[in-house]
């Protein structure tokens, strides 16, 4: 199997076809963007560290029985996904406030919500990726009713497998961000990327971030905490036995 | 029974107690406000025409079965409700694009939706009433999952009654805006007001509006639109019953 055309570059990731039309050859760069596209840094290392952190995520959540996009690693930066139609939603789980849920309700950093928050958001550039609610994505024929449950279940069974295998590595998920397609078969399947780039995570004991925020807010260094994310993950892995 | 002290003067109404605890004396104004109360006028005639048509309105849902805090009509423009404990939230259902869905979404004007949209506002005037879903209502502790389905449930169900209602009368029912309370038992009761300032309605032939669209975009005359729906709702009343 061998990569062809490009399908598309996006901020993070190129997407190539291959010679097996239902594959997508996912090449994971060294690019660092912030709000929304308009700050972008060349990040040495950065596409390494992702897609080796989203490999073994993907793999766990697969052997879990959570169907996802994820086939396997091709090398240190790309990796080999079923090519599925994305569902232009941006699903967000939270188990504590941080980011635009702290702006927005004005409560404390790392407030602990007694449930987790699901929250979907209209990948749309036009509209500036606005939050919308299941009844208005159901009107604009986003998804129908069932979907949009299947995806709140889906999306609160991915954050309790990962809650707990952050945890393992001494990790608070604070939330994260995923994105669902649907397979040949319209079923629908976890896709895209999870990486620090997509999830807020912070040290158990110090509440230290070790997420794209260093870079966001410029705290500390990218690739010294993602790197710190892998070592721990890998570190941690014969206790969560994957 | 006679009101007794002021508990609130709004943009619309003033609410008193009355000597009997459990209830409220409502008294609606000659006041007209858009831009959330940044422009304010007085409008002969509009407090009376609002009472009006509230009352015809909750006598209706009453009939209907829906548990709503209206108990009686004291005068042209005061009626006499049961006081609850207001929910923070503003319910709006819609049945086509209007408003802030339509500029959110950029659809056009009065699209139909396939299925009534309901969304809830988190009645916050320090937050500025921000849009919220119900996962997010769960975690301010606004309400429990359970009270934020029987809110979706009677939201479509008043929706239902009042659309076949207003259709008597020759006018769409394009969306509204209702507010909910507990009352001493915990049990969740339709409150406030339901009038041509929180719904839109517009004549199932022409299209014109007939509801405070006219006094925001200054496009007609108050009085002289919510005097039209209040006939048309006397005149269709054999028809429909009440
Ligand atoms: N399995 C898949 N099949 C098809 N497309 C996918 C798959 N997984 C992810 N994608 C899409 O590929 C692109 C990934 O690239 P990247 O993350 O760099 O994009 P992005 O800059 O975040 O853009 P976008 O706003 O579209 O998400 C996204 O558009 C994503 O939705
Ligand atoms: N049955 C009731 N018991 C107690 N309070 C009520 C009841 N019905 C309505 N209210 C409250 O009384 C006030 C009604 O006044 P009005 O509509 O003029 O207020 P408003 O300017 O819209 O203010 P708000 O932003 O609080 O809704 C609102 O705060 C409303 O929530
Ligand atoms: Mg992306
Ligand atoms: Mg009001």
């Amino acid at each position: 199997m061998k990569k062809t055309t490009l399908i598309k570059e996006g901020k993070a990731k190129r997407l190539y076809n291959t010679d097996e039309t239902e594959n997508v050859w996912v090449e994971y760069m060294d690019q660092a963007t912030a709000l929304n596209g308009k700050r972008k840094d060349h990040v040495e290392g950065k596409g390494t560290l992702n897609n080796q952190i989203d490999c073994m995520i993907f793999e766990l959540l697969n052997a879990k029985g959570i169907h996802t996009d994820f086939i396997k690693k091709i090398s240190k930066n790309e990796q080999l996904n079923l090519k599925v139609n994305i569902i232009p939603l941006e699903v967000v789980v939270r188990n504590a406030a941080s980011g635009s849920f702290q702006r927005k309700f004005d409560v404390p950093y790392l407030q602990e919500f007694d449930q987790p928050v699901v929250e979907f958001f209209y990948k749309s550039d036009a509209l500036d990726d606005p939050f919308i609610n299941t009844n208005q994505a159901q009107a604009l024929k986003i998804i129908t009713a069932e979907e949009g449950e299947i995806l709140q279940e889906m999306a609160l069974r991915i954050n309790s497998i990962l809650k707990q295998r952050f945890a393992q590595a001494g990790l608070e998920l604070v939330d994260f961000k995923v994105e669902f397609g649907k397979n040949s078969e319209g079923e629908i399947i976890l896709a895209d990327e999870i990486s620090p780039d997509s999830c807020r995570l912070v040290d158990l004991e110090t509440r230290a971030s070790f997420d794209k925020d260093v870079f966001r807010k410029k705290t500390g260094d990218l690739v010294t905490v993602y790197q710190e994310v892998l070592d721990r993950l890998i570190n941690s892995q014969e206790e969560a036995h994957v």
